[in-house]
């Protein structure tokens, strides 16, 4: 795949096809991949289009699907262009399971508004983090105004996402209060909007109660002072009845506003640009060690007297440091 | 402080004074105290004396404190000697509390036998994982039996402590059934034992429910082949009324001489000093970035223009990686 100005004119002219190898191509780890994806992304990058990124949680069975497809449709028949991108660093187990039933968003699948791209089926959690952050910015320039960020309820992907998007949604089932601590506090803490779903047919009143309860244990937690009165708000949706998802898009939209206004909105931009700088940086660093033989020869050699305890694992990486610096020199 | 053969012989021979300001030694930060520090801990290491290193967590409130002084004075009492670590990766904030009121810990710090180090008021988690393991071989090599590394409940401490550890012991409070599953998924899974604490007085009935709940929710894990049938555990304990202490040790002992019989000791302790032998690795490369005055200002230059959006991050961080590969060619 050639990098040149037929691709990016073919991205920025929102060629669905095209988008799809950038996104192909940013998931690759193969070297001469990479040097083409971080051009790519460079000249792109400098278009300066820009979406809404919305970050969207929720443990397996919640609806995750169902409401990406309820909301998608909502948003395309608006007018809007939606991509969706999945994140599941679990997926090496799952298969990759996230988004790759495409059939439970059989509508969305097929708008011409709307594009959807599953999670590659297995990546370690810092390649997710990269790819993702690249088809982002892939998806703002081939033009869509809202790109949806979808992921799993595990360990530090909901963290990540956070990193790479301007609000995050938390999906959640209805359920007893007991259950309520389930949820860590630490994604509490993240979600700007908490959505309990399923708030239809003989669940409506469990979804209201649990609604409630989420409602009071986010007052407990510290209001963030740049967010207006209100939020982080709970509310009950039904995906599958299609309701309360238009007064989820206005309160994005309200606590969207009050940010630009504030400059929250910006000033968190410029911390994630940031993040995602060091984190190349640092990724890059470490790749040389894996990448150079001779290195990955000493390493081996010195494992060995580690494990058998002759020697300590400071003074053989301290071997190794100085080892990697002469391969510098040569280099 | 100079590290000569004075200073080894005097740890190896147990001057708790020497080891004292030996793990302040490793704690340092500086460069020339670093490499004071993996010249120390390699000389150490090639004596190859070995204690048994237990972790213990628990949440604030459980009786942390009380738990390490009567299960450390029935150690002590055997005869054996004993060391105690705190691990507080959250202590910048609580201004180093864990450990820090010796006073809770009254008999035990003022035996011959007993050694107690509290966490440094201030460290990133990394800076504590590194400081710990080498705390962990000053103390082996100053003869002590058991090394107790204990830690707060907070995120990723508890994997950290039970990567530089034998067995792992996790002390809970006595709890309605409700509560179940505030415990963390990931760390049933790295507890050996499971210490319901306070099973006495008017909580006693609660603390053995709690334990049976406990013990059903370890059957449903899936069992480490390498184990013993029975393992992991759960146990009530009275630490204030010294109860159920002599069974924690037996059970300790049960399982260590499985796992020696076994070769999963070995096989756990060669890992963990591969990990080490990793991090320090990583550690190193990423501190040259933090040291050299020009990287440094390169960095801040394009921080500037990723964060306004007029350059990719990838492209940023690919500037700074081009930059680190001349500076080592030159240094």
């Amino acid at each position: 795949m050639q990098v040149d100005a037929a691709m990016v004119e073919s991205i920025l002219n929102g060629d669905r096809r095209i988008l799809a190898r950038a996104i192909t191509l940013v998931e690759s780890t193969r070297a001469d991949h990479r040097a083409q994806a971080v051009e790519l992304i460079d000249r792109l990058t400098q278009k300066g289009r820009s979406a809404l990124r919305i970050g969207l949680s929720g443990t397996p069975g919640v609806g995750k699907s169902t409401f990406t497809e309820s909301f998608g449709m909502m948003l395309v028949e608006q007018g809007l262009k939606v991509a969706v991108l999945a994140v599941d660093p679990s997926s090496k187990r799952s298969g990759g399971s996230i988004l790759g039933d495409k059939t439970r968003m059989d509508n969305l699948s097929r708008h011409p508004n709307a594009f959807i791209r599953p999670s590659p089926s297995s990546a370690a959690l810092g390649g997710v983090a990269r790819r993702t952050r690249e088809a982002i910015t892939l998806c703002e320039a081939a033009g869509f105004d809202v790109v949806l960020v979808e992921t799993v309820g595990v360990g530090q992907s909901e963290v990540m996402v956070a990193d790479m998007t301007d609000l995050f949604l938390l999906l959640l089932a209805p359920a007893g209060g007991d259950e309520l601590q389930g949820v860590k506090r630490g994604i509490m803490e993240i979600a700007d909007l908490i959505l309990v779903n399923k708030a239809d047919g003989d669940l409506k009143p469990t979804a209201v109660r649990t609604c409630a309860d989420y409602a009071g244990a986010l007052r407990l937690l510290r209001k963030r002072p740049q967010d207006p009165k209100g939020f982080p708000k709970a509310m009950t949706v039904s995906a599958l009845e299609e309701e309360g998802l238009e007064q989820v898009w206005s309160e994005i939209r309200t606590l969207t506003d009050w940010r630009k206004e504030d400059g929250a909105f910006d000033a968190n931009r410029a911390r994630q640009a940031e993040i995602w700088f060091q984190d190349e940086i640092r990724r890059g660093i470490l790749a040389q060690l894996d990448q150079d033989e001779a290195l990955q020869k000493l390493q081996s050699e010195l494992r060995e007297k580690v494990t058998n305890g002759s020697l300590s694992p400071d003074a053989a990486a301290a071997e190794v440091l100085l080892a990697l610096k002469s391969s510098n020199q040569v280099g």
